[in-house]
This record gives structure tokens, sequence and C-alpha cells, in this order.
């Protein structure tokens, strides 16, 4: 086998593991084509050989010196970028996603880990509080305390459907996970294996290159039902990182609750991504506004958790401008194949029942193959909006509903109404700063991200970002599943009471070996 | 009325407030009787006032400058200490617990409250971080992205039994929402209305005389089964912290999980606090080794959640000799009042269970009045600890078991059976550092603290204190209910892109006007 050949199989610590199970394929969603080759998928019997695993390594992978473990996160983006062209041909294939916006995803995950192997030097992460003893104080003396968070566990991460790369195998999930020193078993979604094969040998060349445990990583391919609820109960299973839908996510969250011993869950659910159009950005470049609204609407078929799905438009002349605009853009749109057949199912009904209870200002024509609908874009008044909660829902793909309201007075009331989103996005002028300012309270309540004069779709990847909000946005809202603080959702913070300096772990050491940064006594050292 | 005058109602926003349902008294457990006044349940419609009022006063509350909402914190630990005579004086009426401890106790809870007003003048717990942009970066340029970390909303806080002061009205879980901007409505525990009533007259003054919104804080007196539930699954309400029993938490687990939108819970449950003596601990003072364990494990009646219930002896002579040590100081103690009749009660009924599973090792004699049961230590061996889970269980109170073992080689097994805990101890010799050593991944991953040569009992409050630690011992192992860390769980993060200087809150605006800490690109700015 070289590194771009699939077996069709896990694998499972290194090793190439044929399931007993059924075996599926993945289909080209652009003809509906079977892929080579068939898929084997796992028993439970088989994922307890990866948690086993996982569980082994956790020992000598929560503890690895900074610069071991930075160089394999290098190394995995290395290995990643080795194959690259053929991770790029197989996910067009699988996904029927562009060849350029794949590349970008490719970019994109490489750089993601490569900030990680960065977080992981800084040590930052690493959460070190040292407070000194204080033999004199009175009435009693203090004893040496000192804190530093500790991984979790061995962490299960679900890939999703939509980002074969930057939320698959070795995704922001999977790049947390093993920055912050758990080892991770990876369950493929079905419908691009292929692609999860390419990057799961990537990562586990890796592994092997830098003589870490085998069990710190294993990718997977079985039922959901059966051999993804039993990864997630696993008891050696410390925490679930998930992107994909609503009931899916929920799904996860009940079986990790119901354990013995519960587990945290982080699901990135949905979200309708509301944009506030205030008067003042209508009174210049009106049409490269609805340009920009309809290229981030229809972009990659819609397909991105942050696709702006409502946006709020004034009454008025310039409001029927900007709509007749946007319109006669999607007029012209041509539908792009979609994800996979059920995913495309799944936007066709959610679109005709939005026909009952919206107008539809503008349709596109369908895309060639079976699977690339027509871009869509319906309108309502803001009293229909509020009141209707069919309205208010996702529909996953390239349809958006315009929202008309009178008066930007009624913004904050109807934001009030919104569930919790990933992002919320103003376009103003400076005159509308006043009203805008209004707006953004309601807002921090409500989202993760809060952007002006710009689209939520294309998610920066560095150290500020946000990429989660409130429920049902996310199943967490105190997390980010994009960005370096992603890391901390796989750690806890643990205290050292007057341990000998020996005892000590490296962190926490008088000597700082790592030299990581330090509290001391709540103030930042040096 | 006077500061030191009880109402017997509750105080919501600002209000004294009679509550429509049936009353209930404190009882002095010292002798069972009936403490005046009377004290009134609100009904849910009450309940409703509280909840709307920390509704509104969110918007202006979490977004206090700094000097504001340090002074409020502040103020609030000196309107305790106006009246910290009166308080003591009803609190060891109510509980039992002796006035020095008591004394003990006012201290940690005001100390705590200006520890916390000094982390919200440091503002390392906003979390700014800041990731200018790039506009000529390629492929293509960065938007300016910022993060800070916003309240999460009104917080309910239910008030311990053992702590009536520190991990009640203005405790621990208070104190840190208080400190994160979040409202406070704070269910008191039934068996100490007076105490929980000044305290919560203390911090309303506060309140009021920095003119603050009255619905930044109230204290109800309730029914938990109506009242406790309809306030966890109030929409207005963000999150809910707990200490008390394993079933009471989980029953709020339960109750925050099933609503619309989920919240968190932090609740901190049950522990065992689990000593392990190394035999070189035992090499030379055994006899004061053997007098702070005693003192670690009756103190307070035992009622403490890091009191040691299962302590490991090395099998042979000094081991037997540390035992009888201890069993002649167990025999010369004396029961203290426990905090109510119910929970002496529990006590009885869990010391007599254990009784058929191991063995007396010493009893001492009961106190005076109806509540003060004789502290007992049981031991049994190493293989029936591990095999029993009856004899792995908490009892609340001064009972707690000796463990032997035959050889240090058997501890860290024994621990891995363990559930998680708050605290682990080792008691050691330079000689055994090399057997510590294996043993304390394992306790890594059970414990939020790990303590050598101590005793778990007294916790301290700083920046580095970790009192939390994975299930059962808490509802959440990435958390601590106790030290600075605390605020955290209050928190989430929120991202502004592209956001105009002047829309943007005042941590995260480029003059830096509050002077928080800022992350730069990923680094420490300055």
């Amino acid at each position: 086998m070289t590194a771009r050949e699939l077996t069709g199989h896990s694998l499972i610590a290194g090793r190439t593991v044929a399931g007993t199970g059924s075996t599926f394929n993945a289909i080209d969603p652009a003809t509906g084509d079977v892929l080579a080759p068939d898929y084997s998928q796992i028993d439970v019997d088989q994922l307890r050989e990866a948690t086993a695993a996982a569980d082994e390594a956790f020992a000598s992978f929560s503890s690895l010196s900074p610069d071991t473990h930075a160089a394999f996160l290098d190394a995995v983006a290395d290995e990643i970028e080795q194959i690259r062209d053929a991770i790029i041909e197989r996910a067009a294939q699988e996904t029927g996603l562009p060849v350029a916006r794949l590349t970008g995803e490719v970019g994109r995950t490489t750089g993601q880990l490569r900030m990680f192997a960065g977080v992981v030097r800084s040590g930052l992460f690493r959460g070190v509080r040292v407070d000194p003893a204080l033999p004199d104080r009175t009435p009693a003396p203090r004893v040496d305390i000192r804190q530093r968070k500790l991984p979790l566990g061995p962490v299960a991460v679900f890939g999703a459907s939509n980002f074969p790369l930057a939320f698959s195998t070795a995704g922001g999930d999977t790049a947390s996970a093993l920055a912050a020193g758990c080892p991770v078993i990876f369950k493929a979604h079905s419908s691009h294996p292929g692609t999860s094969e390419l990057v799961a040998g990537a990562i586990s060349r890796a592994v092997a290159s830098n003589d870490l445990h085998p069990g710190v990583f294993s990718a997977i391919f079985g039922p959901g039902r059966t051999v993804g609820q039993a990864l997630v109960t696993d008891p050696v299973i410390q925490a679930v990182g998930f992107t994909g839908s609503r009931s899916g996510g929920l799904s996860l969250v009940q079986a990790a609750q119901s354990r013995p011993v519960p587990i945290p869950v982080y699901a990135e659910m949905s979200s309708v991504n509301p944009v506030f159009i205030f008067p003042g950005a209508l009174e210049d470049g009106l049409e490269d506004l609805a340009a920009a609204y309809v290229a981030s609407a229809v972009g990659s078929s819609g397909q991105l958790c942050t696709q702006p799905g409502s946006v709020f438009v004034p009454a008025g002349e310039k409001g029927d401008a900007f709509v007749a605009a946007v319109s006669a853009a999607i007029e012209k749109s041509v539908g792009q194949t979609m994800l996979s057949p059920s995913i495309a199912g799944a936007w066709r009904e959610g679109a005709a029942t939005r026909d009952d209870h919206a107008d539809v200002s503008a349709r596109g024509t369908e895309g060639e193959g079976p699977n690339a609908p027509a871009p869509v874009i319906h309108s309502t008044s803001i009293e229909k909006f509020v009141s209707n909660e069919v309205l208010q829902g996702e529909i996953f793909g390239a349809a958006s509903l315009i929202v008309r309201y009178a008066d930007v007075s009624e913004l904050p009331a109807a934001a009030e109404r919104l569930e919790g989103q990933l992002t919320a996005t103003l376009q103003l002028a400076d005159s509308d700063a006043p009203q805008a300012a209004a707006l953004i309270p309601v807002l921090e309540r409500k989202a993760g991200r809060i952007l002006a004069n710009g689209w939520p779709t294309g998610v920066e990847v560095g150290h500020a970002m946000v990429h989660g909000g409130p429920f049902p946005a996310t199943s967490d809202s105190r997390t980010t599943s994009v960005g370096s603080l992603a890391i901390e959702r796989f750690l806890r913070p643990v205290a050292y009471q007057n341990l000998p300096d020996a005892l000590l772990p490296a962190p926490l050491q008088n000597s700082n070996p790592w030299g990581v940064p330090r509290l001391v006594d709540g103030s930042l050292e040096g």
C-alpha cells in the first residue's frame, strides 16, 4: 500500500482492521455513481480495541514534552501535505465540492494543526498557577498550592458532512484534542470515507514517526446506532466533539448524559446566522452588498454552518432596490451539487415547506446532476417572522429568508425571539451606530460571534475566533470549536498542595523547565 | 428593622416579600428547640418577581466598570463585617457549629469576596484576545477579530447545609457569579434561614449603596420540589451552583438538562477523599500523624466535603501502631452536635450499615443533646475495599474507614477503582517518592486536588485552589467552586469581527480604557 491507496477498512491504533459488519460505499453526488472501494464496518468488539489502545496511550501522550508534542502536530500537517492532491481528488469525488474550495480547506486544516503546535509550545493553555507558601501568615500559615490543566482523557470525534477536512478526520476537534494531550478516536462520516481514510493514514504515520503510542489515534467506520453509541458510552471516552445536525447532536448529548459517569459533548448544531442591514448601509454600494450576500448564501451550495439564513432589510425604496438586486442575482444562479442525495432531499423538503409560509422572491435554476437544486430566496415581514417558528428554522443549503422591517427600533425585540446562533451580523454606516449599539447587547446574549460589514461565512482560524454560541447553535455555549480557545474543551484543572518539587509535574516545578507562563498569586509572572 | 433583626421573609430585589405558602422554622440541633421567627415560603408566582428582576438587572450589571463592580464586592464584605456578631450568634444556634469555626468562616467569606474584587480589578478573567487585521495577508487578508468573555446571565445558587456562610448566601458560588457579572437568586437552605436572611440583607444593602439595579440579588425561602425546580427551569436562569448531596445535585442536573434550552449545573456532591499513608511516613512521628488524622476526620463533626473518609494504612507493626493510636484518640472523642436532626439520622444509618461490612476499630462516646452521635473508625482489608461498593461510599459525618494494604504496589490498582474525588492525599517520606510517583498519575485522573503531608480539610481560598473533581465529586470536572478560577463557570466567549471601535465593548477598544491584560496574536501583551 502507498499513502494514496485506499483499503476500505478502519485504522485502529496503527493497524488496518477489516470490519466484521456490512459494507457501504461513498457516492459521487454529482453523478450518483458508487465509488470503490467497499468500506467495511467494525462491530462493538472491534471498537473496544480502539478504546483500550486509547486508554493505554493516555499516560504517555498526556505527559509529552512540549517539543515532542508540537513536533507531532506539525508532522500531521506535513503528512497531509504529502498527499494533498490525492486528498483533494477523492474529496471532490465524494462531496461534489469544487477543487478550489477543497484546496483552501486543506490549507486551513494544516494551518490549524500548526497553530495548535504553537499553542503547545507557548504553554499558556496549561493554566499554570502558583500560590507560594506563606509560612508566616496569620492566623494560619499557607502551604504551597499549584494548579495546572490536564487533558480529560480519550476523546471521540464525529466527522461532519460539510467540511470533509477542516471539521473531519484531522479537523478542529481532532487537532484541539490532540493538542490538549487527549488520544482521539475518530468516527468517520459515511459520506466521505475515502477522504477520511487518506487523512487518517497521514495522522497514523505522524504517530509512528514520532514514536508515540499507536493508541493515540484510531479512525473507524461503523454504524452510528451501534458503534457510534457504544463509542460515546464507552467508559474510556471522556469527551465528545461533533459537528452536524441538531438531532444528531442531541442524540449524542443524551447518550453522554445517561452514562454512569456523564461526560461533556461539544456539538455544533444549527444556526440561521441573522444579518441586520441598517438603512445607512444601503445608501452607497447597494449592488455590491447584494452580490456579497448572494455569494455568502449560495457558496458551497449554502452548506456552511454560518450561512446567512435570515437577512433583515428595511422597508422603503432602498430596501426594495436591494431585494431586487438580490433577486436578479439569484435568478441567474445555478444550483451546485450538494454533499449527498439525502442532504439534497432534506433541502428540497425544507424549501418546499417555506414556500407555504413566505413569498418566493427569486429562484435560480437547477444545476447538472441529480443533487443540485435551484437556490431560492424567500421574503416575509418581521411580524410574520417573529410569530412563526417555521420561518426561524434552518434550511441547510442555498436558501435564505429576507425579513422586511419598517423601523430599526423593531430589531431588538425581533432579535430577542431568535434561538442561539453561531453568528449575528450588522451591515451599517456611521449614521447607524446609535441604533446598532442598542441591538448589540441583545446579540451578545444570542450569538458566539458578532460581525460588522462582512459576511459570516469564512471562519478565520486564530486566537480570537469563537465558532460557538448559545443552544441550539451548540450544546455548550462556554466553548468554541474553531480557534485556539477550542483546546480548553478538553482540559480540567488539578491542584497540587505541598508536593515535593520532584513529585510535581514538569510545568509546576520550581525551575519551570518547560518555560510555561505562570500566574503567581494571581498576577502574570515576567 | 435594623440590620440584625429577622423578618422571616424572602428578600426579592431589595424588597421584603412575605411568602404565600406554609411556614417553617429553624431548629437548634443542640437542643431540638424551635427557633423564631417563622419563615414564610414563597410560591412560583413570587419567584417570577425575582427572576424578572434579575433579567432586568443583567444589562447594567454585566457591563459595570471594574471599579464600580469591585467596590460593590468589597461593600458586601464590609456589610457582612458590620453584623458579624449577629451572624455568628444566629449561625451557632442554627447549625450547632462552634463559634471559633464560624468566626473563621466569616473571615473566609469576606476574604473570598475581596479576592474576587481583586480579580475584577485585574481583568484577566475577561479573557481578552485580539487578532489584529492583516490587510496584506495572502491569499486573503485577515479582518480584525477580538474576543472577550461575557457573563452567562442570571444564576441560581443553592445554599449548603454544612457551611452556613462560605458555601451559602454570600459564599463561593454567589461571590464568583457576582464577580462574573451575573445577577444571583439565592435559594436558602432550610436549616439556617436566619443566618441566610442576615447575610442577604448585607448583600442587599451593598446593592443599594452602590446604586445597582435591585434585581442583582434576591434570597428566597421556598419548597425545593416546587420553587427550587421552578428556579432551575426558569428561562431567565443561565447556570446553577449547588453544594450538597449526590441525590440533590443530580436532581438539579436532570432538571437543567430537560429544559428546552439546557443550562450548566455546577454541583459539588460526594467524595471520600482517600489518604494514602506510605510506609516511610510511619517511621517518625506516628503519634502526631494519628492525632492529625483524627482531628481532620472528626472536626466540624466530620461534616466537611473534604473529610478523609478512607485512609490506606500499611500492614505490619508500624501500621498496627498507627491504628492503635488512632483508635485510642477516637475512644476519647465525644460526639459534637451535627447540623440537623436529619443529617444526624442519615449518619447513624450509614454508620450502622458499615458495621455490617467492616470491623469497628474504635468508637467514641455520644455528645450532649439528641444529635451528637459517637465518632467511629472502621477498618477493612484492601481486597474487601475494592470489591465492596458499600465500603467505597461516603458517610457524611465523623466516620472514617481504615483500609489495610500489604504492599504499596497494590495502591495504584485500588485507586483505579475509586470514583471521582475532590481530593487525594499522600503521606510520605523521601524514601516513598518512587512509589508515590507511580500512584500520582492515577490520582490525577480521579481527583481535583492532590496533597502531600497534610490533610484535605481546610480548603485554602486562592488562585491555585481546585475544589472540584471528576464525577460524582462534582457534576463538571472542568471547574472549581473555590478559588478565583471559579469565576470561569459563569462566563462564555464572544468574538467581535471588524466592529468599529466605538461599538466595541470597553475592554476590547483600542485604547484599552480598563487596562485589561490582552492576548495579542496568541501572545500576552506587555
